[in-house]
């Protein structure tokens, strides 16, 4: 449909999350009392900054493509007219956020109606974003930029592995999973968030496995990924775009492996 | 002993680190094949980095201060005519680094004989740097500069405790010890190595339990913490500057209510 490039798409995404970073960053690392939440000032920091960052990021696509959908984390889903939905998460790692971490990301999708075709992760306290369109992943900071590529890692012994909490495998079937994804491999770290799946485009980790997730936490790295020669999908090997369980591999032979081991039950 | 103010080697340790940076960034997020680990090339951007700063830091230390000791992770200690020791750690939170993630720091502590005086922690990617000396500890970037304070915090329930790996509280005795801090806490967040200091001394942080640590891990960590308001100690309550099991809160009162935690067998 979009075989024209989606060029000016993801342009747009990362001025408008660069828009929405200059919104949230006056809301990272503010000391706020423990005892404030929702008290007399009732103030809290990352409520704050993610709804301040999605009103932003909506009204400009409504300013700018009034006919497209949007699905987002804080205020719903808004149909369009075009086929086209753009799925947005102001503040993707909010923990991380809360803690004054680094982990965590302003996430722009576009999806065409079948799926996501532009995907922008945008961090702007450090100032560094990731650009997925048109076949391309790229990673630019300031001037800079650069094409990026996973790795080639087929052995499960040699894989490193991100996820951001082990705690969110509870179930024996989320348990299976882990396990088949985690054991035998070289290193695994815990607390990435949306880092996790940057650093498998950047071709540093091999595999993220992942689990009760949102639309929105993952339309925006479903191209970074594969544009970058890797592969995303659900444990099953099919579209992980609604969410849910998730298996990110830089290398599709470890991919096929792992997803070969978590259905050996 | 140094009651004249440490601040000129705070502002050493800072330029140094600066330094260091310069001879670790060619080094981070370069991806390398899987299996290039000592092969041919026998290239690792981390040891590369790691060993790279480390000798930037000694060579600035025996220019500036050549009576000082250092005591530095990759190679080892060299003994001063002065009490004074400069403890480094070129690259706190290597697996961090190693993966392309951001909670990774350059640390250089000055320790006068009995304890750690100054503090640098400086994270050249992001160009943040925490500086702690004269009791008083900083947040740096850019031309910005703000004094730092720990949050109060005395209640269990509403702590917030970051540590970089569960699975490093392996024996019962650290398990007791991981549970006794953690359990019944607000929320409990791995993954961030030095950050998770540096964000108690920020005041978005309550709790850091950590074990299996060196020297060169915390001595800059120390000094960041208590001049903020917090205490950092063993799981005894005495001092943690040769490293080991390491328990840091911002506010004093749960600190105590941890260690007490702690002691009950």
């Amino acid at each position: 449909m979009m075989s024209a490039g989606n060029a000016a798409y993801a342009e747009f995404a990362l001025a408008t999350a660069r828009e929405a970073g200059a919104a949230i960053l006056p809301h990272f690392r503010v000391p706020i009392a423990v005892d404030d939440k929702g008290g007399a000032r009732g103030y809290d920091p990352v409520t704050a900054a993610d709804r301040g960052a999605e009103d932003v990021i909506r009204k400009a696509i409504m300013r700018e493509w009034p006919g497209h959908g949007i699905e987002g984390e804080e205020r719903g889903v808004e149909t369009g007219t075009a086929p086209l939905t753009w799925v947005i998460d102001p503040i993707d790692g909010t923990r991380s956020f809360i803690l004054g971490q680094l982990h965590w990301a302003t996430l722009i999708a576009l999806n065409d109606g079948t799926r996501p075709v532009v995907g922008v992760v945008h961090q702007p306290y450090v100032e560094e974003s990731f650009v997925a369109c048109d076949g391309a992943s790229e990673w630019r900071r300031h001037d800079q930029r650069r094409r990026l590529a996973t790795r080639r890692c087929a052995r499960v012994e040699d894989a490193i592995v991100a996820t951001t909490d082990p705690r969110h495998f509870v179930s024996a079937r989320q348990m299976h999973a882990w396990r088949a994804a985690t054991d035998g491999t070289r290193l695994v770290r815990y607390g990435g968030d949306c880092y996790c799946y940057t650093q498998v485009a950047m071709g540093l980790t091999d595999i993220v496995i992942e689990t009760g997730l949102q639309p929105y936490d993952v339309q925006a790295l479903i191209p970074l990924i594969e544009y970058a020669g890797g592969v995303m999908t659900n444990w099953e090997g099919g579209s992980c775009q609604r969410g849910g369980d998730v298996l990110a591999c830089g290398d599709p032979a470890l991919h096929a492996e792992i997803l070969r081991r978590i259905a050996l039950r």
